[in-house]
C-alpha cells in the first residue's frame, strides 16, 4: 500500500535558508499569493516561524489547514526507531500542526543521536564547539528508519511518508523492505541535472516526485557552493521560450520541471519573485522547448553534502557517488 | 570485523565472457603464465569449466590451492536467506573446491528465485521462453542477504565477503547493520569512470577495491555496448606513457589501475596478451602520468545492467541513477 492519496500541489514555497526574521512573513505571503504548499524540515532551523505564518493565514482566513499541503524531513541524527516520532513530535509542535501532509528521510545518512535541549537543530556536526568538529554516522539501517516513519504514519502524524535524497539503488532496496510504500522522492533537479532515469524509476515505483533547485545554481551562489556554472536562466533556448511565451526565463525553467511532471520547490523572499514564481500555470512550452531544455543536463549536482562536510570538517561522506 | 585478511593479489583472471569450450585451457594457462587470482561468477556460465582448468592446474603442480584467489559471486535469484548457502555450494561444486577466498554479492538488486534444476545460471530475466521475458524484482532487502553472506563466512565456505556495484549510499546503509564488515568492494572502474569518492570511502572503510573492466571499453566493443567512445589505448597520454616505458598502451593502462591502489581483472583468451598484460609490474607511471591519465574521466559508464534489460526485454531497472 501507498501512503496517502491526496494530490500535492505542483509548486512548492521553500523553507530553506529563510531566516527567522523573515519567515512568518515570508510563510504569510507566500499563502496569501496563492502558495498551498510549504517545503519545510527540522534542519532549515525556521519552523516555529513557518507555524506561526501558517497560524497568522488561517486566522485571517486566507486558507484553512485543509488547504495546505506542510511538509517537512526526518533530520539525519533522528533515525533510530526510538528518535523518529520524538522528531517529527518537535517539528509539529514548532509548526502548530497536528499533523503532516508529508513526512520525509532527509538524507539516507544517520548521524550521532543530539538530544533536542543540547542544541537544536542539530545540524551536520556532532561536536562544532569542541576541538573536533565532524560528521559522525550512527549505525542506523535506513530499514529501522523506514519501520519507525511507517509507525509514525500508522498513527496519522503524517498522511504521507517519502524520501529525499535517494538514488535508485536505495529505491530499489527501500521497495523490497517497505510495507507502507514511499509516496514521494525529493531530489534535486534542473536542466543541468534532469535526472531522467531516477524520476522514471519512481514513478514506475507509483511514487511523486518533488525536484528542490528547480532554477539550478540559482540557490547555491549566495552560498558560493555553484562553481562557475552558467545559470540555466542565461541559456538561449530558455530566453527564446520566454520570448515567445512572454514569460520571464525563471518562468520558463519553472514552468519546465512543472510540465515535465515534477513538483517543484521555490524559495524567494521578494514580493514580485514570489508571484513571478507561481505565475506559471497559464502557459505550456511546446515538445521543441521541452525537449532542449532537458538537452542542458550535464548531470551537475550543486547539492551535495558530502563536499559541503569535507570543505568544513575534513570529514569525508559522500552519499551520491 | 572486517572478513579475512589474506592479500588479494593485483593481476585478476576474468572469466566473464570466456566460452564453455575455451575456459579450462584458459584458466590453465593463466595460471601457468603467473595469474593466481581468478575472478568467476555463477553468472558468468562456465564454472565447471573454471573447475577443470584449476583442477588441472593444481595437479600438473603449477601451484597450490593456497596459492590461489577463487572469487565468485551470488546472482540476483539467489538473495534470500534460505538461498544464499545454496548457490555457493553449488558455486563450490562446480569450481571443485572446499572454500572460496571470497564471495561478492554481483548487484544490489534482488530478481525472482529459479530452482536451479530449471535453469542455470538463470540470467536477468524470469521466463526467456514464455510470451513475456522480463525482469522479475523480488521483495529481499540487501540486509537479509548480507546476514546470509555472513552465515557462509561464519562457515568457512568464504574467507572473506564482499560487494559489487554497491554506490556510496548502499555502502553507508550495509556498514550501518553489517556484523562482519565486507572486505571488498568490485566496481567498473578504468580511465573514462575513475570513482574517485566512491574508493576513497570504500578505503575509509578499509575495503578492497576491484576494479572490473580496468581498460574502459574495450570489453563491450564485441557487445556492442560500447558506444561511439574513443578506446582509452588511443589516448595521447596513455601512448606518450608508453613510448617512455618501453610498454604497451594497454600495459600502461593497466599499470594505472594497479599503482592507484586497486586490483584489477583483465581478461583475454590469446596466449600472448595474456602475458602482455600481467607484465606491468616491473614499471613505474611517474605521478605526471597518473594525474593525467586520471583526468581522462568522463564518468562513462559501460556496464549498466538497467540500459541492457531495458533495450533487451523492455524492462526498465536501474541501479546506478
Amino acid at each position: 500500500m501507498i501512503s496517502g492519496n491526496k494530490v500535492i500541489p505542483s509548486m512548492g514555497f521553500g523553507l530553506w535558508k529563510i531566516s527567522q526574521d523573515d519567515c512568518a512573513t515570508a510563510v504569510y505571503n507566500a499563502i496569501k499569493e496563492g502558495y498551498r504548499h510549504l517545503d519545510s524540515a527540522s534542519d532549515y532551523g525556521n519552523e516555529k516561524q513557518v507555524g506561526e505564518g501558517i497560524k497568522l493565514a488561517i486566522e485571517d482566513g486566507l486558507c484553512s489547514r485543509e488547504d495546505l499541503w506542510v511538509t517537512s524531513k526526518l533530520w539525519n541524527s533522528f533515525h533510530a526507531k526510538e528518535h523518529v516520532e520524538l522528531a517529527l513530535q518537535k517539528s509539529l509542535d514548532d509548526l502548530q500542526l497536528d499533523y503532516l501532509d508529508l513526512y520525509l528521510i532527509h538524507f539516507p545518512i544517520a548521524s550521532k543521536f543530539i538530544p533536542i535541549e543540547t542544541r537544536y537543530p542539530p545540524e551536520w556536526i556532532a561536536d562544532p564547539d569542541g576541538p573536533n568538529p565532524r560528521l559522525e554516522l550512527a549505525p542506523v539501517p535506513l530499514m529501522e528508519t523506514w519501520q519507525a516513519m511507517e509507525a509514525v504514519y500508522e498513527k496519522g502524524l503524517a498522511k504521507q511518508i517519502g524520501v529525499c535524497n535517494y538514488n535508485s539503488g536505495l529505491l530499489h532496496d527501500l521497495m523490497s523492505y517497505a510495507k507502507i510504500k514511499p509516496s514521494m522522492l525529493q531530489i534535486e533537479s534542473h536542466p543541468y541535472l534532469t535526472q531522467e532515469k531516477l524520476i522514471r524509476l519512481a514513478k514506475q515505483y507509483n511514487m511523486a516526485v518533488t525536484a528542490f533547485s528547480p532554477l539550478g545554481a540559482l540557490s547555491y551562489l549566495e552560498l558560493d557552493m555553484a562553481g562557475a556554472a552558467e545559470s540555466v536562466i542565461e541559456q538561449k533556448i530558455v530566453k527564446k521560450a520566454a520570448l515567445r511565451t512572454g514569460k520571464t526565463a525563471a518562468q520558463v525553467v519553472l514552468r519546465w520541471g512543472v510540465q515535465r511532471g515534477t513538483a517543484i520547490i521555490s524559495k524567494t523572499t521578494q514580493p514580485e519573485r514570489l508571484i513571478e514564481n507561481i505565475d506559471i500555470f497559464d502557459f505550456e512550452l511546446n515538445e521543441e522547448e521541452m525537449t532542449a531544455i532537458s538537452a542542458l543536463n550535464i548531470n551537475r549536482r550543486f547539492n551535495d553534502p558530502g563536499d559541503f562536510c569535507e570543505a568544513a570538517f575534513n570529514t569525508f561522506n559522500p552519499i551520491y557517488d
